[in-house]
């Protein structure tokens, strides 16, 4: 693998259009130099898109399709189309080794659905697991997985997310044992679901072996605490928590803004504290922490928010360009092996 | 029922301590008068607590014992000195008739499981729930249940909890036909499990027969948005959910006390903006929505926060005798029936 990565740039899926996707690539060369990148998408806007771009133009080949893969194709749809459009000729070239790793804004559940077909799960992973970074009251982010379409998970799959999890944590954030906790609604052993208390007890049982510690259970109010970095769970709970955090979050500021504008007085005392506020705006943008990645196959494909914008794209491929720098891919594949290496079953 | 309403205040349970029930329990006859109580818990205790509050003393009778439920008692440890604790004393006082209703800050589970087995669940209930109260963006504040321990539910426990939210809105927030959302992880029909696909079904197949709206499925980050008045789902995503409202609202809190103390400049805007901070400060205190409900018994119990002010107290105690007066009992054992009486099955 090269030093300098190759990405693969998904320009058509999601809403945010090629423009931005194209921006958010040139921003990231601009702090990461050296990045390469394949374009995949409609020839004639990404070279209309380009010429604001001269750096990332430079450094760049296309791939010309015009199919696109939609928000709201089912996964099984997406799959048939999947060889000819922007999304599964991305994935493609990571499989060919044309690309070290790829990016794509589109629809999650397709783009789950495509790297698993193409480039296929590691030896002893059922699903692969989609992890997210939070921002925490400590000094580090905090890892959060699953947040695909694992709606159902046993005891098992919840494993394998913990040991990914941790190997991830190492690799992007450089921990040395990362601390790994299960969501689940009580911290006391006996709490939850069958599934959470069968994946502690393995966990508790082997996780002294791995560059890991097991923390045991977490709960919702603790998630942006800092005193875990990784935290696995469901794609359903998953779901549900970043949710609410997002929404809360919203909702907390949105008060904020009424209550700062219900009166000159508050207005003034706002305009006075501004950089203060804009510390916060900047803690709680989701731009800063844009970039999910699938776990768990062979090859690193990365999910950007729908909504994001250049600043989130950048940080997303960036993200892409240091996990392939890491080979996050042999980090989990050896974590998983030596996980399984030590089991009796 | 009389009209000025008894209750049965549990004086032991939780770690608030006899004082601060006691206070919360004054507080709410100042706000409503001629409510009385029956405190059940250590006589001498209770003497002491009430010196304080001679208007208090004078609507109360004392049941003496100095058995009280740990919050480390497992439910069926609890049940097994059901009879003799402050709790169970007090949940016997509803079956008896001596007091409309009870509350308790104790164990959340042995409240559960004691008023279960003493109070019996309403007909084709097979599942009490517990609902409390969120604030929101919007005029009213959102029902959300289940938040017990009913870790797994099928279809026809989520429609349960549909039909006893609506008549829990309709009954403390005066709403004609509540909107009624179920939590899931995106809102097209296919999302989710089989058991909240299969309750949306029934749901739309049946509501509009009753005083409620079905709303179809709501996401993580809208629960605080005032779009939906019930908000229903499992005891687990519930857990999940509250919980982590709670942390985000602390950690958004936590990270703007950090940006108004980062420079002089700000604590002086900080300053000036305090009654804006107030507000948000008061919105946002779970002790102004401190209440939580049992549904689906009959008997009205609530449980008050383990960490409850006063202040928070006395709003539970103020919900108690609310819905004492309302007949919330009768409410939901009509609503129910009603739904049943519709049901081809």
């Amino acid at each position: 693998m090269s030093l300098t990565p190759r990405i693969a740039i998904d320009a058509m899926g999601g809403d945010v259009g090629v423009r931005m996707m194209l921006a958010g690539a040139a921003m990231a060369r601009h702090q990461h130099d050296g990045l390469r990148f394949l374009l995949v998408g409609d020839e004639g806007q990404i070279k209309a898109a380009l010429e604001n771009h001269p750096n990332l133009r430079a450094a760049s080949d296309i791939i010309h399709t015009e199919e696109v893969v939609s928000g709201a194709d089912k996964p099984s749809q997406a799959l048939r189309k999947a060889r000819g459009s922007s999304m599964g000729l991305a994935i493609d070239a990571v499989k060919r080794g044309a690309a070290g790793g790829a990016v794509s804004a589109g629809n999650t559940g397709a783009l789950m659905a495509m790297a698993k077909v193409a480039l296929r799960t590691m030896p002893g992973i059922d699903r692969p697991a989609l992890a997210a970074l939070l921002p925490t009251l400590g000094d580090n982010d905090v890892v959060m997985l699953d947040l695909g379409a694992n709606t159902d998970c046993d005891a098992n799959n919840l494993v394998q997310f913990a040991v990914m999890g941790a190997a991830y944590a190492r690799t992007a954030m450089g921990l040395e044992r990362p601390r790994v906790a299960l969501l689940n609604i009580g911290t006391e052993e006996l709490k939850g679901t069958d599934e959470i208390r069968d994946a502690a007890a393995l966990l508790r049982d082997r996780a002294e072996g791995l560059p890991m510690r097991f923390a045991g259970f977490i709960e919702g109010d603790k998630l942006s605490r800092g005193d875990v970095d990784v935290i696995v769970h469901d794609g359903f709970a998953g779901n549900i928590a970043l949710k609410t955090i997002e929404g809360t979050a919203r909702f907390v500021t949105d008060l904020l803004r009424r209550a700062f504008t219900s009166s000159t007085r508050s207005k003034i005392g706002f305009l006075i504290s501004r950089p203060a506020t804009e510390l916060l705006r900047h803690h709680l943008d989701p731009n800063n922490h844009n970039g999910a990645v699938f776990l768990g196959l062979n090859g690193v494909v990365l999910k950007s928010h729908g909504s994001a914008d250049a600043k989130g794209v950048a940080n997303c491929v960036h993200l892409c360009a240091e996990l392939i720098e890491k080979d996050i891919t042999r980090q989990v594949t050896e974590d998983l092996a030596n996980f399984r290496g030590g089991t009796a079953a």
